[in-house]
């Protein structure tokens, strides 16, 4: 089978863009953080934005309706909000209704699915609309082989959750880009599936399945492309390892970049696990990547700064970076440090 | 909650018992394989067999009807047979439908479902009998907490798949229980559970609850209680490594056991990867499980020995022992070999 076919015929979600942004009549921006995430790293497939409240906050994308949308191009509403509970209230549904009579297919992540909103069901129905659900792994995910594959794999690893591993991914994806290098972010998670416009929800495959999934993520490409993978989880994590180990193994990636935010000492929500050290995690990731690629190395390591001053930032970045022999940069704040971490990915 | 309450509140299959074992039209042994270890694991909890050709295998146990084994206790027919392509042969299904009128429900654990055969599904919904598939997991796994448990936990773990974790499970905790000991096996694969009559099948988890399932498999239990927990997989494997990790992590076993096949050199049906050295194994299973059970310590290593003569097989287990430094022993060939192993699991 010719790469093209075998890229064609995978199993992956693959979405409908570009978006029309639902922010729905979310007044806390916290809880729109995937219309956010979206207007960050996808603005190019981002016509506009709906919202069904005035004091909704916005993305800063125009306001428009779905119509409108349509017209320019938009060929699904992303529900950009993440309300506590995951729930699509009801107050929302003439908004998602009306997008699917503009010819809008609907996306979201949520816990409470469209198709079992009635009305939503019985209005796509109707006029043949898909109801998409970027938590749902596609049907058809093969066990892994372990067979070598050719182009070339970053994977992001994290010493714990929820600490940078997507925003990393796409960092590196965008700035080896911007070198005029061939790379393709892969995402693993919901964000980062709206964000490039398919990937697999790796926490929602079987357990069984889960290096297969990885496997398929980032197929046979040409010897200088590069897949730049979003990481799940930490190898250090007490409930969330398996879905790391899965995704290590089938990645089969050249090039780690460890993921870390400098001060979280206990792993978010488990206040008994310390955070593991930078180079024990190295040490693990690499130590068993090597079984799917013995050439694995570690490029270097993302600080999540977010939460510091520019100096404080700057300092504990140097520290570790000399501590590790290896470069160290917050990605979003870019500049010669985040240079030096890419030139090292690539070295 | 009290101890008895969270028992009884978990979410894994539970199965009627005891068994009509089922060996259909199977001529060939090697396809009745689950009757077989129905029979040699759990023959107290087997009443008899049906089979629906004369020239079928036979358990050795009493042939009966449906409504005979009814008459004497049983709950359920299991299907023991796992022909190639697991599917539910129409010749069977006069003999199932005998069976669910006999007031019998069924549980299988192949490939094609019952439930998808339309005549099985009528007769059961009319009769009000449930149709059990051992491979599906129950819902309402919650994501692990890395709490750590009391009682205490053994896990086998292995250098590859399918060479006899299960088997070593079942004989320690057989072993424990003649010692007089408490201990239950606790099962988490489709046969193991059918012998147990409970359990989760692991690599049918989601893998974000993967850890989770693993520590609900084996809940809080009196101090001086053994769960002895069937492995899965093996962490050097490429496609079930993640399975693997989650039971382990989950399980938080106090002992490990490694199983193994001597002169298995390459994994299975993966000629690329060499199975890992007793000592590599050991250490990897003994440095990730110390994430959630600090105290963990491997007492032995099992091996396979159903190839080897008597001779042979003593030879090759005496001379890993003493290069391990640790017991060695053969749980089928049992003798003074698998008890110190037993011995040392309790030390």
């Amino acid at each position: 089978m010719s790469l093209a076919a075998a890229r064609l015929e995978r199993p992956e979600i693959r979405l409908p863009q570009p978006y029309l942004l639902f922010v729905g009549d979310v007044t806390e921006p916290g809880y729109a953080k995937t219309a956010f995430g979206l207007r960050d790293w996808a603005a190019d497939r981002c016509v506009g934005e709906l919202a069904c409240s005035d004091d909704a906050v916005t993305t800063g994308l125009p306001r428009m309706s779905p119509s409108e949308a349509q017209a320019r191009g938009a060929r699904a509403m992303v529900i950009g909000v993440a309300n506590p509970g995951g729930v699509i209230k009801p107050g929302w549904i003439p908004s998602l209704v009306a997008a699917l009579e503009a010819g809008l297919d609907l996306i979201a992540g949520m816990h409470g699915r469209l198709e079992d909103v009635r009305e939503i069901k019985a209005v796509a129905d109707r006029l043949g609309r898909r109801l998409i659900d970027v938590r749902r792994p596609p049907p058809g995910i093969p066990i892994a082989t372990g067979r070598r594959r050719s182009g070339k794999r970053l994977l992001t690893v994290g010493t714990d959750c929820a600490l940078g591993k997507k925003y990393t991914a796409l960092a590196i994806a965008r700035a080896f880009r911007e070198r005029g290098l061939d790379a393709d972010f892969r995402a693993t998670g919901q964000t980062g599936i709206m964000i490039a416009g398919g990937g697999i929800p790796m926490d929602a495959v079987v357990s069984d399945f889960e290096a297969g999934a990885a496997e398929l993520l980032s197929p046979d490409a040409a010897p200088g492309h590069w897949d730049v993978i979003e990481g799940q989880g930490s190898l250090f994590h007490p409930a969330y390892a398996a879905v790391s180990l899965g995704l290590l193994h089938g990645s089969q990636p050249d090039v780690i970049v460890l993921c870390h935010e400098p001060g979280r000492e206990r792993l978010l929500g488990y206040p008994d696990f310390p955070t593991p050290g930078l180079s024990e995690a190295i040490e693990l990731n690499l130590s068993l990547g090597r079984m799917t690629n013995p050439e694995i190395r570690c490029a270097g390591v993302s600080f999540n700064t977010a939460a510091m001053s520019g100096a404080e930032a700057d300092e504990v970045m140097a520290r570790a970076s000399r501590a590790l022999g290896l470069p160290v940069a917050d990605p979003m704040r870019g500049g010669p440090a985040f240079e030096r971490l890419v030139e090292a990915c690539l070295a």
